[in-house]
C-alpha cells in the first residue's frame, strides 16, 4: 500500500479512537464494569471460536518452524482463555481511578483549583505473539478510559482477530462507539512506522516484548514511549547482614523463576564478609543449577567456577547464571548498580540502618528493597490487582504499572468571576 | 567538529552531570537553599560583570540587525537582574519535595512499600535568548535535585556565560560537583543534535521558545520531551451565563496580556444569547483595539467585522485579534474546542451547573475553567511559587511545572527477610 493512503487510513482509525475516547472518559464504573463482565462472559461463551482460530496460528507456526517457546506462548487452551476471563472479572473489580481527586486547594482570590484524575487518551500497544495481551491490554485500557490501538505480532493474527471480534461485539452490544478498541490487521509492517508517526491523535504507545522490539519502537517512536528495556537486577550483601536470610532471598530471587525481569542477575558482597558467605552461597546455588560467575576476588575464595568479563555485569541472562562480585563497601555496591544497572529493582541485604538508608536513597531504580527479594517487583505483589507492564523508564510512570499509571490529570477550575489585575 | 568527536565531549559531559545528580539527590534542604542564597548574592554583587557581557550581545544584535522584540528579550537591566536574584530567593524558600512519601502500604505478607518522590535526574534545557531563563532554570533544577545541562541561543551566549560562571563558582564553593549545572557553549549547532541522541543519560529535555523550537526539539529528540506547543484558548459562553460576568471574563482574558499563551484566541457563544451579548462585548472588546473575525453568524448580529477562516479556528494570534463563533449549544462548543484547541487552557461562563460539568469533564485540556479568567493558568497563580514551563502534553506533567513536576518517583521497599512463593 502505498505510504499517504496507509498513513490515511490508520489516522482515520486514530481520530475514531480519540473521538471514542472522550465518551469512554465520561463512562460511568458501573457501565465499564457491567462491559467487562460482559467480556468475561464473551471469551468463556465462545472458547472453541478462539481455540479454532488458534489452531490456524499454530498451523502456520509449525510451517514456519517457529521455536518451541515462541509456540508455548502462542499456544492457547481452555485453562488460558480462563485465566484470560478471570482477568477482566479482577479489572472489573478493581477501584476505577477516574475522577479521583488528587488534591484541592483554594486560593486567596477565591478560586478553588482541583488536581484530577483522567484517561490519557489513545494508547497504542505494540506487542509480540502472545494472544492472552490483547484481553488484557484491552481491559485495562477500558476500565482506565483509554481508547486502545492494538498492534499485534503477525503470527497470532487468527487468535488475536478472533479475541478482539468478540469484545468488540460487546462494546457495540453496551451501545459504545467499536472505535475504543482497535486491533491494527494490516499485514503491511509499514504499518508500524506510521502509527508511530501520528503523535497528533494518540497519546501513548507501550511496547511489550522483546529488547529489539522496544528499541525498534523507541527509536521510531514521535509518541512518547513507556518502556521496559530489561532487568538487571542486583542483590548485595552487607557486612551486618542476616546471613542465613541473605542466603534464602538471594536463593528465591535467582532460582525461584530465572526467566523474568525481577530476578537477580548479579550478586555483589561485601569483602568484610565474604570468605564467610560465598562458600555455602554457592554451594547452595549450584546445588540448584545455577552456573557462578565470579569475578578475581571470588574465584579467590570459591575455586572452580568461571570467570565473569566485564559484558557479564551489564546481561540480564533470564537463565540458571549469576555474576558475583566482592565489593568494599555499601559505596561501591551502589557505584557499581547505577553503572551497570537496568534501574529495575536492586535490594541490599543488612542489619545496618544507616547502609539500608544510604542504598535506598542512592539506588537510582524504580523499586529498591531492603531485607526483601526483587521477585515482588509486580503490579500484584505490589496490591495494584492488575499491572500492564513495569516501566524502567523515569517519566510519568516508574515500577509496575496498573491502572492509575494508564491516566493523567487536568486542573479543573472553579470561580465566581475571577479575572487577572 | 566530527561528529564521532562533538558526541564523545557532550557525552562525556552528560555523563558526569549524571554522576553529580546522585550527590545533589541527597542534599538536605538546608544545604540547597543555602546554596541559593549564596548564588541571590553573587548575582547581585557581580551585576556590572553580567550587565558587561549583556552590552556584547546588544552590539552583536544590534550589528546583525535583529527585530526589537528580539533585542527586548535580550536585554538586561539592574532591574531584571534583580528580578533573576529575587526568583532564586523565591525558589529558596519553597518546600523541597524530595523525599516527599507520596503513599506508603504494607502487604499481607508484611512488606512496607513506600513511594518516594525523587529527582528525576539530568535534565537539558534548550531555550532562546533570554538570559533570565538560564538562572531560572538552574535554579529550579537545582532545588528539586536535577543536574542541568543547559543549551541556550547564540545570541545570548556572552551574557548566559557570565550568568553561569557566577553560579557555577557558588556551586563549586559550597563543595558540590560543578557539574550539576553546565552551559554549552559550543557554538556548533550540531551539539543540540548530539544531545538529543544522548538518551541513555539525559532524562528529559524542555525546549523552551517559539513552534518552530519545539517542533524541531520533539522531531529530532530520542530523550523524553515535555513540551509546550501553543496556546489556542477558548471562552464558551453559555445560555444561563452572568453576562455583565462574561464580559468582565472576557476582556481580562482577551485585552490584559494578550501577547501570552493563557489570552484567549477564540470565543465561542451560545446562540440562544448571541443577539443579546455580542453586540455589547464586541464594541468592548474593539473599544480595546481589538480585531475581531466572526462567523457568519456573528457577521449576521454584527456587521462591520472580518469574516474569519478555517485557518483562523486553530491560530494562536498572541496578539490583540479574537475569533468569535456563535454555536448551538455546549457540546458544539466542547466538540469545537476538543478539535481545534491546544489542550491548553479553556473556559465556560455559565450558571447551570450541569453545562459547567459537563464543560469541565469533557474539555480535554490542561486546565478547564468555570467562570474565571483563562490567565490564571500560571504556575505562580496556582500557588506553586514558581514555573518552569506549561506543558500542554499529558504524561507525566500538565498543565504549569512547579519544582513537584521536576520529581519522579521510586517505590522503597522495607522487609524482614521475605521471598516469593
Amino acid at each position: 500500500m502505498r505510504k499517504e493512503l496507509l498513513r490515511n487510513r490508520l489516522l482515520k482509525i486514530a481520530r475514531e479512537a480519540e473521538k471514542a475516547s472522550f465518551i469512554l472518559a465520561s463512562l460511568s464504573p458501573e457501565k465499564k464494569n457491567a462491559v467487562l463482565e460482559a467480556m468475561v462472559e464473551a471469551l468463556v461463551g465462545n472458547k472453541d471460536e478462539i481455540l479454532k482460530a488458534n489452531k490456524k496460528d499454530l498451523a502456520c507456526a509449525q510451517k514456519k518452524g517457529l521455536s518451541a517457546v515462541f509456540v508455548e506462548r502462542l499456544t492457547l487452551n481452555e485453562k488460558r482463555i480462563r485465566e484470560m476471563a478471570d482477568s477482566l472479572k479482577e479489572i472489573a473489580k478493581l477501584n476505577d481511578p477516574v475522577g479521583e481527586v488528587i488534591k484541592s486547594w483554594s486560593r486567596p482570590n477565591g478560586l478553588l483549583i482541583s488536581k484530577v484524575r483522567v484517561p490519557i487518551g489513545v494508547i497504542l500497544i505494540i506487542y509480540e505473539s502472545r494472544p492472552n495481551v490483547t484481553s488484557d491490554c484491552i481491559g485495562l485500557c477500558f476500565k482506565s478510559g483509554n481508547s486502545v490501538i492494538l498492534r499485534g505480532g503477525s503470527d497470532a493474527i487468527h487468535s488475536n482477530r478472533a479475541i478482539y471480534r468478540l469484545l468488540e461485539n460487546v462494546v457495540d452490544s453496551a451501545g459504545l462507539p467499536k472505535a475504543v478498541l482497535h486491533l491494527v490487521q494490516m499485514i503491511d509492517r509499514k504499518a508500524v512506522d506510521v502509527l508511530l508517526s501520528l503523535d497528533e491523535v494518540i497519546d501513548l504507545v507501550m511496547p511489550r516484548g522483546g529488547e529489539s522490539l522496544i528499541k525498534e519502537v523507541h527509536d521510531k517512536s514521535k509518541i512518547p514511549v513507556i518502556k521496559h528495556y530489561k532487568g538487571v537486577c542486583h542483590a548485595y550483601i552487607d557486612d551486618s547482614a542476616d546471613l542465613p536470610m541473605a542466603q534464602r532471598i538471594i536463593l528465591n530471587a535467582k532460582v525461584q523463576r530465572p526467566a523474568v525481569c525481577n530476578a537477580i542477575e548479579t550478586l555483589l558482597v561485601s569483602e568484610k564478609i565474604a570468605r564467610n558467605f560465598l562458600p555455602t552461597m554457592i554451594e547452595s546455588l549450584e546445588d540448584a543449577k545455577v552456573e557462578i560467575r565470579g569475578c578475581a576476588k571470588t574465584k579467590g575464595i570459591v575455586k572452580n567456577i568461571k570467570r565473569a568479563t566485564q559484558v557479564d555485569w551489564g546481561t540480564e541472562y533470564l537463565d540458571l547464571i549469576l555474576s558475583v562480585k566482592v565489593v568494599s563497601d555499601v559505596n561501591e555496591a551502589i557505584a557499581h548498580i547505577n553503572h551497570f544497572g537496568s534501574n529495575h529493582s536492586d535490594m541490599i541485604v543488612t542489619q545496618d540502618q544507616a547502609n539500608a538508608e544510604k542504598f535506598l536513597r542512592e539506588v537510582d531504580s524504580a523499586c529498591v528493597y531492603v531485607n526483601a527479594s526483587t521477585r515482588f517487583t509486580d503490579g500484584y505483589q505490589f496490591g495494584f490487582g492488575a499491572e500492564i507492564g513495569i516501566s524502567t523508564d523515569k517519566l510519568h510512570a516508574r515500577g509496575p504499572m496498573g491502572l492509575e499509571e494508564l491516566t493523567t490529570y487536568k486542573y479543573v477550575i472553579r470561580g465566581s468571576g475571577q479575572i487577572r489585575e
